[in-house]
């Protein structure tokens, strides 16, 4: 029984703030580090990847749209070969700070609605795993637990950690339910821990209809940006250790 | 008696276009590529690094300032810590594009107003070499001819490739002299080819008072931007093997 | 019997020049001039608003999505919020210009993807025509003729120039045939010239099929980004004077 | 005895948040809001112009070095040109916000390194005023205190506010002590507040070294990105109040 916390960081820019990356960074075992599109910029890469090293948290590239200004937020139009280049790019240049620091580069997450939109767009999620492919096949590829582009990953060969939402009620298809939606978004860390346990040891939970769903669960999302988000960093961390789970680094289990 | 023969490519950028690559790299041995910031995207680094394999020319990163608009010909004033860690994030990017084609990532040279910044500011050189250094201490440093960043690559152990430019007047100091002065630029193409195998064979050149000068000449910058450039190129080249001068990349000699 | 000639000007940035800006102004009336968002920068905005004002062209502003790499041509999902103030801020830096050389601003044309967008979104639409009004309630609005936009816009009491492509195919719903289905684009400036005529002086052409629709031509979009697009242009205007038509700036008969 | 507090504002970007806009714009007479090119964004500039207009507060623009990544803190070699175009861009670019909110634009003040950047270089503190006065005459210029760029001004005809520092030591030639000096920021605000009182009451403050110098006090700097700042601004202000003085909008008293 073996789980991986992973978490988005790296995400400030210039003089802006963003995240409590040194103090998350104490419970998660996988950083997604922002690739200066969407988010980061060169001098926050290499702080976040020492920071990492010394936490002994494994790294990974966490690519976006063209889009600081929306934060990666928002759905672009791209084609696939776009797409391919855009994440190719974003995968090498923080492999570089990887490299320096002496560090392997573990997996790669895109980021926000370039995350969402791979969920629908089947030639685009072909794209961005060829993109990563064409980079290193052993990269693993971290997506939506059960989607289309964990299929198709297999399917091309690439290895992938399927991901669930500690904090996120789902669809009993398996999607998550828009943040729009009421309930969408769970608060209680007592819940949210229970959640997690049920996915990772039971290999389903509850959907927002009480319809019990499968999730293969090899990674766990989870939040560093506010002192609440933190503090269920760590209580699932807890939890799980409490359980007999072994919270790892993906490459640990992912073949 | 070799000498290689590099030139700046891959400048175009989204919906515009720039240079005569595909015709240019019919006579060099070393593409600086564009790597995104001064100017280049995705697209075009892909495309610009599949050409010089087609064309078997090596391929080496042009990392410049985050100035697109400006082209990366104004100066900017870095911190060491910025300019390493610019320099490395570019590096990574195009690595990502020459390890997706299979091949290997020669050198490196900084672009424009970043090139002459280093000459005068020794912190900058020394940050920029060890930004190259984090990514691979094999990559060849290219800088001016004789200059202090040379001097310092050595010291550091990073190998380098002394740089000489065909078309340019050069001061008795062995700098060039200001495109702003009078015949600072030199258009006929015999005394262009004249000045490279004085440079090459003679280990020199007059500087524009009619002095000789020493300068050392790894590579020599040629231009792709326009027709006249492009023969000018096809020329040197020429000139050179008529001469028995071999024209081969820079890491076939340079240790 | 008069209709206004309208051209995408001004998409020229930095070292990167696009577009026969000083030809395709001997023969157009209105000028949409990039606003530094998809195209253009301040050093172009003031180049193309003095040439506007030397050969007596009037000027609009041309904002885009933010996105320079893509050159405004993808889709971006975008909230009403955002699209408002987007627009706002590029009209204001239009305007700057128009300010400074002594012209009025007399209309807003929205570029590429978001051109589309409006007319298959509609709170989108409404936030454009929002922040157009927000400056200034005498801006004309240039949008696809008879489309939905160009409803809501006089539904808001805003000024309204209905625009036809001199060398696009429309299907019969009066939409324009997408540019990868065949024949979308008319290539011949003959057939181009007639059926300019067509819609200016019969109030309609013939669609894709053969079937007739009616189409409000204010203004025809014409194209200055290579010597035949201009050799069109020049075409179209002397064959519209030749038919006794006048052509005129839209502010001349747009109410 | 009257003077102006001005502070700069509007400096949060997309996702990132920064300043305690709200909190200082309570305490101060004009702000100086950021225009998109070193921090902000058009969501951004349209929620400061509106607190702004509610809490009564005068509204400038604060035009900086196309630079977000740093802030616009860091020196580029700018042509008179290009700094007199770009000023032009950003100042139309705010102004469309002050427009469709019914507000007045009242003056110009340029940011971090190019605020600094007029201040040794002549040619471009008079492109950045030609760029002000080609959009209105009457925009005041906000600078140094007693600084070559404000007798420019006053020869070009432009109205000058000029601006002293609260919480910054004076070099006996009327220039500030720069930050990496010691001594060179005031903490204390009991001696910020009796400065500033000094300044504006006696025209004059001690150096660094003790010297008395004259300095013109027409709008004093002041901070909101911190809650001590915060605390200084409201304090410089209660004491100003109580000595007297009016605290008001520049553009009551600059002729």
């Amino acid at each position: 029984m073996r789980v991986d916390l992973n978490s988005d960081l790296g995400e400030s820019f210039g003089r802006y703030k963003l995240g409590l990356d040194e103090e998350v960074m104490n419970y998660i075992t996988s950083a997604n580090v922002a690739t200066g599109w969407h988010a980061g910029d060169p001098l926050v890469m290499r702080k976040t990847v020492r920071l990492a090293k010394e936490k002994g948290v494994a790294v990974g590239a966490h690519p976006g749209y063209p889009d600081l200004m929306g934060f990666g937020r928002r759905y672009m139009k791209l084609t696939p070969e776009e797409a391919r280049n855009y994440i190719l790019y974003q995968i090498g240049a923080l492999y570089a700070f990887t490299k320096a620091e002496g560090l392997e580069l573990q997996h790669v997450k895109p980021h926000g609605a370039l995350y969402n939109a791979l969920v629908k767009e089947e030639d685009l999620a072909r794209a961005v795993i060829e993109g990563m492919a064409d980079f290193d096949k052993k990269l693993i590829f971290v997506t939506l637990s059960g989607s289309r582009p964990a299929q198709i990953a297999e399917e091309m060969g690439v290895k992938v950690a399927h991901e669930v939402f500690a904090d996120r009620a789902y669809n009993p298809d398996g999607t998550l339910v828009p943040r729009s939606k009421p309930n969408a978004v769970i608060h209680d860390k007592e819940e949210i821990a229970e959640r997690v346990i049920s996915m990772v040891k039971d290999g389903g939970v509850r959907a927002i209809n009480g319809e019990w769903i499968e999730l293969k669960a090899d990674t766990i999302c989870v939040h560093g940006d506010n002192p609440k988000a933190v503090e269920i960093a760590r209580h699932i961390r807890e939890v799980l250790e409490r359980e007999g789970v072994k919270v790892v680094p993906m490459k640990a289990f992912i073949r």
